[in-house]
């Protein structure tokens, strides 16, 4: 408490109130360590020199945040969706933290003001911000513990800058897809799905056809009759007329 | 402290006493949540199938805990190696966690007693064991939380059955090396190195090349100067007679 206190008093009373300030707004907490939010925002150009030769700049904050937001995408996606296996899980995970999506999120964040670099290369420009979000991650661990960094992920990014559900139906759709397809032409599909196993073990794994009458539409195998469904159902998007 | 007690009875009076009690010799703490554990150690070959169709075995809890794995790891590093860059700190991690450094791992902590499996494949039986281990520190999160999961990562793994030193050494040591056979082979060899610029932006990037007086032996680039030596020698170590 006296700790926070202090904290809030030195916010206020520095010379950088501003950074500060839009950093409480951001994080929706006291930042404690404010020398890592600094560094978080310093791109590979904008590097200073040490006296012992080591550049100072976001990229190894970025390398522990980028594993930090993995940890928690991934506990949170287990809980969520209980019932759907590894396959899909890492699909989805992979969705929210493509380059891209990190690039959006940082933007939504409003990070952009706080950048430091000496680039001028449009991509580049893009593509820090995604980076310096991972190193933002990074630091808030640092700083706060992995408890704390759970919250701001699940709050500020998950619940308020990502629709998960929509990127998870989008994932999983393509069964959905196909009959819909199907119930629009009047066309009559179905799934044939069967259980094999490998010669040399007794792993088992499931193949699925998606049949018009006689036709074979698409076809897939997973290691679960879902999975094999869903990738029959994806390879037969592609050979319907749309 | 009622909870523990609690535990430790309810272990000792049942039915699976020999597995809980090498669980616990194996994790170093009381498990609590034993289901968990079980399901770590079904392979997929003997998953088995709930009324709502979904398979259980342990690849939902290897996908957390990879990503659990990955995250302390990187924390470990990140405090070990304060002054390596992102590249070094990367190389390393997966020095650490690929798969044949996993089933080591594994097989040290001997949990294959405990492995559930249909499957004869030589290979196979090798890596379920590294998958297993990653769906046993999936299990170890989910009952204990981050914190209790990290120290028995570091305690157990990291500094018991891992020298981390060693591979650190292993990852950074090519400069050394083509210095050593110079100096083994009375040969004088020099770093030439310089700093460059993208034309297209103000990014700096370094580039080095290992001279055996007029003779190119290596050439590299790299975010700095140490980076691109490394991989200046690199090449070099390849170009020189063994």
């Amino acid at each position: 408490m006296i700790n926070s206190l202090y904290q809030l008093v030195r916010t206020i009373f520095s010379k950088n109130r501003i950074f500060y300030l839009s950093l409480v707004d951001i994080l929706g907490f006291l930042p404690g360590k404010i020398r890592l939010y600094e560094i978080a925002f310093i791109h590979r150009s904008a590097s200073t020199t040490c006296k012992n030769g080591y550049q100072i700049n976001n990229e190894r904050l970025e390398f522990l945040g980028d594993a930090i937001l993995d940890a928690i995408i991934a506990e949170y996606l287990y809980a969520r969706f209980p019932e759907e296996d590894e396959g899909f899980l890492t699909q989805v995970r992979s969705k929210i933290v493509k380059r891209k999506q990190l690039n959006k999120i940082a933007y939504n964040l409003d990070i952009s003001p706080f950048l430091v670099s000496n680039t001028n290369a449009q991509q580049s420009q893009v593509n820090l911000l995604g980076n310096a979000f991972e190193a933002l991650i990074g630091a808030i661990y640092l700083d706060k513990g992995y408890r704390r960094t759970r919250i701001f992920v699940i709050r500020k990014i998950l619940r308020k800058h990502l629709d998960v559900d929509r990127l998870a139906r989008k994932e999983s759709d393509f069964k959905s897809r196909i009959i819909e397809w199907a119930q629009k032409n009047k066309k009559e599909i179905s799934f044939v799905s069967q259980e094999e196993s490998k010669p040399d073990s007794h792993e088992t794994y499931f193949s699925s056809n998606v049949m018009l009458v006689d036709e074979k539409l698409g076809t897939g195998t997973g290691h679960s009759k879902k999975d094999a469904e869903q990738k029959a159902a994806e390879e037969a998007l592609e050979n319907i007329p749309q």
